[in-house]
């Protein structure tokens, strides 16, 4: 995508200061390599977020409403960007729809509320993925695209051809009827978990494939569901069959796995129309 | 109420054989005594469920249209009432629709759509309840309000003029938009939570409230949360101002506190408008 200066503000919790070295040693070693600016309001602290609503819709609108910054990267999930994405949306300024918005898991709250203003959005890996053992090859995929457009970043099922979204699967399910929810008509939705019984996700997947809106999609791709908390007794169905039932019952296309995840393998998925070639079929 | 015959159904998770000798003690202790029949369902074994999804939808219809059943009193929550509501709901026949239904917790997303298709239902201890600490007192406040239609059963702020209902918060939030939501306009909405991290219920009350259905309701009243899961940070808000900070986002009216929860206080409920004068205002 050619970004040259990309703004990291943290929209849920706060990003640690000893994260930020290692990000830019990614970046550096980018050619050319391109400038980061993490926001002062990354750092700040107001019980489980980074800073009290009003200061992180601040420094979000102080990015996006800045025609230096050609992307906006958000610092990392945990919870918080649904308590501002209304309010941000409605402060966007013109320039706002000339950049590119990349996260993924909580942050589809906002990304969701920004595709629908017509802004480019992609579910991707963020800076506090750095955390994660070989942590540097999640943050080097996300740069890779934003500057160079690496199609070797790209979920690979990806078709130029057909339009696709990629959300956390409870985040999904709690912005469906709001002001939040993107139009996803015709669109491949491509699901991923986390730390989630395997009975929530039962449930989470009876209100997302039940909601009419979701009824029009292309179809469901199922990303990786990690981090399984205990089920008592054993659920008796596998993440996959709880997918491949519910799309059976709604009637919407069981359309395979996805590339996607809370881990460093973690994909990109451009919302939309997919501006780059896959590397596979 | 006047229930002589009450059937029991499980249509979430299965019911342990040792509890029904204790449920019985409670229903012979009353004068008249109701009799229980507890459906061979209630103790399946299908993974997370008593049973599969027909077996339990079947044992539903099996009280929900045998007219010698005066009520339906579901065994215990857990999950599992949203995989089979659907296709209950389409095979009531018109027997159905003069009974009463109770429970609440999993079993909301069943009493949602009964509610839609004209049942009478309500919100109040379930069978399995017997198993907390004075847990016949919950029992037979059940009890007392199905068969005697006791007032002192009923939650105290009941208002005969207003309607009202009342649902776990994830529960209510993940049938919001489905075929199972009921249509609340001018009902008070009383919502309880457990075992959940206030950061959940704060995007769950996002969700919740954010739904152009709900605006719709007369106001919400919060019940008990309990077991809140450890939040890393502390939230920094408490329950009630994370439900206050809602309403007052949303423009909903914020009533007060409710008094139900997951515990033996658990207060009875009834959807639509209550037939008996509250104990105190």
């Amino acid at each position: 995508m050619g970004a040259k200066l990309i703004g990291i503000v943290a929209p849920a919790s706060r990003l640690e200061q000893s994260m930020v070295e290692a990000v830019r040693a990614v970046a550096r070693a980018m050619d050319p390599a391109p400038e980061l600016l993490f926001h002062p309001q990354c750092f700040l602290s107001s019980g489980h977020f980074a800073g009290d609503d009003e200061a992180r819709a601040r420094a979000f609108l102080d990015v996006a409403n800045d025609p230096n910054f050609d992307a906006l990267w958000v610092a990392r999930g945990g919870y918080g960007s649904a308590r501002i994405a209304e309010s941000v949306i409605a402060q966007l300024s013109a320039v706002a729809r000339q950049k590119v918005y990349l996260g993924y898991s909580d942050a589809g709250a906002l990304l969701g509320g920004l595709y629908r203003a017509g802004c480019r959005v992609a579910h991707g890996p963020m800076p506090a993925d750095i955390l994660r053992d070989r942590g540097e090859t999640a943050v080097a995929r996300a740069l890779g695209w934003l500057c160079r457009g690496d199609s070797l970043a790209l979920e690979p099922s990806l078709d130029p051809g057909v339009p696709a979204a990629a959300y956390n699967m409870i985040v999904f399910s709690q912005i469906l009827g709001t002001p939040l929810e993107p139009d996803l008509t015709g669109h491949v939705l491509m699901l991923e978990e986390v730390s989630e019984h395997l009975y929530a996700m039962d449930r989470t997947m009876f209100h997302i494939t039940s909601t009419p809106s979701v009824r029009r999609v292309a179809g469901i791709r199922l990303g990786r569901v990690s981090d399984v908390l205990p089920n008592e007794p054993a659920f008796g169905e596998t993440e996959e069959e709880i997918v491949r039932h519910w799309c059976e019952v709604s009637g919407i296309a069981w359309l395979g796995r996805a590339d996607i995840g809370h881990d460093v393998d973690n994909k990109i998925v451009p919302f939309g129309r997919s501006p780059y070639p896959s590397r596979a079929r």
